[in-house]
């Protein structure tokens, strides 16, 4: 199994009082470290959605563990999960400096057209994510 | 039991492609209707900051069940639990023109001082805070 | 000539390191009060985007006097000039609860179709906007 | 004259409603590029913070050309002036994949220490930023 990993330098922007990353923040990371496993694969977000496939977030949990600091440079993990033939989760992990996991998070996605209605995720993606997909027995990253 | 609810006019700076809030802008919503709910019972965020009492998020979960668009007037409902001496929980229901649960979620949170130490809650926010509580065998809002 | 006012309660998602709010969130406050000043007087932005016309922004200009804290309650007055046929300008000045201005920016927007090209402003909109225009010679309050 | 230029692919967090950049993110944006700056001349910002010195925003200015979409890898171009012992500018511009400028912005900070009153710019600082600095009769860049 490929592990994709994305680096992240922390910005004033993201921060709030007491020198930390704010809570909702992360969730814009994870979009971030997401767009970057899709290109990673060859399947750039936007080549899907020119193909009329969007993955809309059904949810989204985050777990806090310890604070990320202004100016630390963190590394994003990210394992992704396909759910049948409409449902994909992605796994994320926020690991610091000295290899410590500092949160954690998961999203839960459906593949839909631009009609905002289910439709089946490509096969074509689903083959692109192959070596990349968690075995279902597999220790689990988060 | 009283259920405080926050009015919020969605703007442009919260949306993005699709028309739509972005999924992690549901954080710094909740967090503004939370901050009411504290201003609301008397013991606004800054207060029991200035008393030496955080409280940082350990847990975040939103289930997505319906868009919010640009320009809606949502009402946010938010309930509060109390686990313990240390740890406080929030429900909110992101509630649509037609009250339509569109958006719900959860946080939880743990006292501590400046320090970052876990620290029990204080006596007058417990009290502060009776009227609002949920039962627990009450009905679930979200 | 009337003056529009729109209170703003500072929230943690503002706010970066030093206890203030970051300096890229006031265009997004500047762009809160603004669609309430259109749907103040009966024009609320969605309306005009319904009709075909956006109004983009060309040019944006911020001026930090002081810092603006968390939990502070502030207000921001608004006040809008036409230029022309198809610019609209606003002044903008975020006053404290000592009515002490903090801060002053400026938009700048040009009248456009949904395709992007210019268009003229719509006449009725020039005609709500009349009594809050400032006077070319009036005092300027930025 | 040295050239600082910093990469950057476009998110979905930074877009709104028309796929483009939402006009505040630039600002958000150009503190990235500005902190990476600093980084690549030798003295991060946080090492400065940690002598004490911060170099708070007092002016901010952006002109908008041209959308920035979604997924779009454009590169800012960043190039400091000194003005005086306590005054730093910043010009940015925003440029798309074919060397079209799409927004320009500046900025300007005053040295201050952590009490928030004026301090005298490091004299390492202005060495390290020496070879970045444009010349007084050398052409604009925005």
């Amino acid at each position: 199994m490929n592990l994709f990993r994305h680096p992240h330098r922390v910005t004033y922007a993201e921060c709030t009082l007491g020198n930390h990353i704010y809570y909702a923040r992360f969730l814009d990371l994870f979009e971030k470290a997401r767009g970057e496993f899709f290109r990673a694969i060859g399947t750039p977000f936007l080549s899907l959605q020119e193909e009329g496939i969007l993955l809309p977030v059904l949810e989204a949990d985050v777990r806090y563990a310890a604070p990320v600091r202004y100016d630390e440079l963190v590394r994003v993990e990210v394992v992704p999960r396909i759910h049948g033939r409409l449902r994909m989760e992605f796994r994320y992990t926020v690991i610091g400096p000295c290899d410590d996991a500092r949160v954690t998070g998961r999203t839960l996605h459906v593949a839909t057209g631009l009609d905002e209605r289910p439709r089946r995720l490509p096969p074509q993606l689903a083959d692109a994510m192959a070596p990349w997909l968690q075995c279902p027995g597999g220790p689990a990253t988060s």
